[in-house]
């Protein structure tokens, strides 16, 4: 008998009647004998619809109150499935963030979870009963709601397989798996049995949206085997877990992850002394932009170039921000652009393989892709393009690092 | 500086838009200097929404469950009514049930309140805050979220003004005060400036339905003087409180009260032993029926008639719960009629004059009313008359006991 954790998505959950076939799969693996603790997220377009309630009396919601109303969303949700459960027959309970008693910081709309009471869920597993638990929230030390930001579901999900040591956490979403690429771009792409928790953060980060990343990291750091499934289809998923020893056949990328979320600016021209990326990334920081890819050029002249990426939707403040920047540090001039796009090969492979990234270049280069940035992890290579070569390049990389699907090559 | 509990109703807190009128309204308060405790129910229609979400899945929604739901309504109100505030500069704080701590009785969709804790609230008042609670909810001794039952909001802001000693619980609400009876059939009913708890509880609970009943027994209880106002409109309401001195001036009788919810059930030719009206009742109330008035005539040949009213969506389930009963007994038949009309006239003035219901009888009689049952109690008199005379009952009555306004009278 296993203790599995169970996490269904605002779309598992959107329609009463997505809550019922939830109620039917579950009751299944209850009745297979495993233990069950169910999260969910809102329905979908709740969480927006409660939001956009609270944005009506404030452009800049109260943190703190916005907690109190969006946590509803799961509220309703968890004592929905329960009832339908019980209908069924399946002895079941429903446990707010506060109810399980989910411990998390203060901070509002981002909370962190501290430390999760297993307490009554255990006593109720005992019982028989399958608990459903909201996700994406939780409370502090005061008593106040708290939420996890958006995708917390994911979170709450892995965080209570590690407090219960559950045997697996189950993501059900609306794929049926963790791809190569994206399918709706490189139709060879395949699903994946396995992948790793580096693996799958670096796909998560850089765009492929399955997973909230946050929970990957959770994972990975407590070992709790992940598996992601599509809600209503039959179908082994795509399990994410720890980097067992490397075998022949392990293939050397697993996966091409692209994102056209990131603008790139540039400041040209600054002094090249000591302190000066802390100069320039300091304000940035500091006006709660997050940055991701970073390069600074070779000096010459005593002055660098220094480049990095950010959300597009922070484009305009960080430009502005830089601008300021410029002025204080002398810089030669600001530039910038938002039609770029991030491809990056990701696998464990390339640790023991060599040259895997000059074959990702060679593969740019005879497509006559120019690469603008270049940025490396142990286990992944990144570049930055111009935007309209994106599907060509992820396309070009899927074939070159044996990715297609054999049965649809040829298509 | 006073410390009062203000409730608003759903219809005050149905849309943004009356949001902010109502934080308009506590903001006034607030800057006269009272100490502000704020009340609300659910977004009006919300509730209603709620529960046939529930429905969906089941007719019979697990009552726990159940109260996750429906508890998500005020969670939303209060935390847009804090916000609201905060945006005029106003410090205010929500909390909920659980939050506060309204500790309830294990009895889901009716729970009653057992304690409050009011320890945070009185830290919020003392640092300047308004304290937005949720009405309506509580939580059991296992953590539970519970509901009070329909209307339960009017009794959190009573007990809440019980358990803080407020100066004075506000009800704010869609009229502008308790009328001598129903503007709508008569059009000379007053406003009435004052009223007993007693009086209030007795037209409550006969159909003026301005006030949740348990609402007005809790404050007569704890003597928390109770004040109907009107949410949108200026004006001093109907202030509810404890039975003072007679005078002289004292109207004998307060008001009219009626309804036409119930249907009546009689059972006759039962054999008049001890413990028939138990044999009779009590598989009643095993169905879970409340009877409201009830009526034994004397015997004659060893036998009695027995009649009594319940609501009338419990006609039929109480007619055959009757039935069985009938045959048990061996009673001679079963009769009942829904078109039916309570009227009831109600008074502390009625303590010290005699005569007072042979003026309503008599009143009646004028009209050729026929009264099928009577019930009495020390304020009041009730008779049961037919449906369609219902109106005419209720105007005859305003002007025999000199109820009519004068300003209108003759109009």
């Amino acid at each position: 008998m296993a203790l599995i954790v169970q996490k269904f998505g605002g779309t598992s959950v959107g329609t009463v009647e997505r809550i019922e076939q939830v109620a039917d799969k579950v009751k299944k693996f209850r009745e297979a004998g495993d233990d069950l603790v169910v999260v969910l997220s809102a329905m979908s377009g709740e969480t927006n619809r409660l939001i956009e309630l609270a944005r009506q009396i404030s452009d800049q919601p109260v943190p703190r109150e916005l907690d109190v109303i969006v946590s509803t969303g799961e509220q309703v949700t968890i004592a929905l499935l329960a009832m339908a459960l019980i209908k069924r027959g399946v002895p079941a309970v429903s446990y707010t963030g506060n109810q399980v008693r989910i411990l998390t910081d203060s901070a509002h709309n981002k909370a962190r979870i501290l430390q999760i009471d297993d307490q009554k869920i255990r006593a109720d597993l005992k019982a028989g009963r399958v608990v459903v638990v909201a996700g994406f929230q939780g409370v502090d030390e005061h008593g106040s709601i708290t939420t996890l930001g958006r995708g917390g579901s994911d979170t709450t999900g892995v965080a209570l397989a590690a407090a219960l040591k559950a045997d697996e956490c189950q993501i059900y979403t609306d794929v049926d798996g963790v791809y190569t690429t994206d399918p709706r771009v490189v139709s060879q792409a395949q699903r994946l049995d396995k992948i790793t928790f580096e693996e799958m953060l670096e796909m998560a980060s850089l765009g492929s949206k399955v997973l909230q990343i946050r929970a990957v990291e959770f994972a990975g750091k407590y070992n709790v085997p992940l598996r992601v499934l599509h809600s209503f289809q039959e179908g082994p998923g795509t399990l994410i877990t720890i980097d067992e020893e490397e075998s022949m056949e392990q293939p050397i990328i697993s996966g091409i992850a692209f994102n056209r979320d990131e603008a790139k600016l540039t400041i040209r021209g600054v002094p090249d002394t000591p302190g000066v990326a802390f100069g320039i990334l300091g304000p940035i920081s500091a006006a709660n932009i997050e940055v991701d890819m970073i390069v600074q050029n070779v000096s010459h002249d005593n002055t660098t170039d220094f480049t990095f990426t950010v959300h597009r939707n922070d484009y305009e403040k960080a430009q502005k921000v830089l601008g300021e920047t410029a002025l204080k540090l002398n810089a030669r001039e600001v530039v910038g652009d938002t039609k770029i796009a991030k491809v990056s090969i990701v696998g464990v492979g390339m640790r023991s393989h060599a040259g895997v990234a000059s074959r990702m270049f060679e593969s740019l280069a005879k497509e006559s892709i120019n690469i603008q940035m270049i940025s490396t992890s142990e286990i992944k290579v990144s570049v930055v393009i111009e935007e309209k070569y994106l599907e060509l390049a992820v396309r070009a990389l899927h074939t070159a690092f044996e990715l297609d699907a054999p049965s649809r090559q040829g298509e």
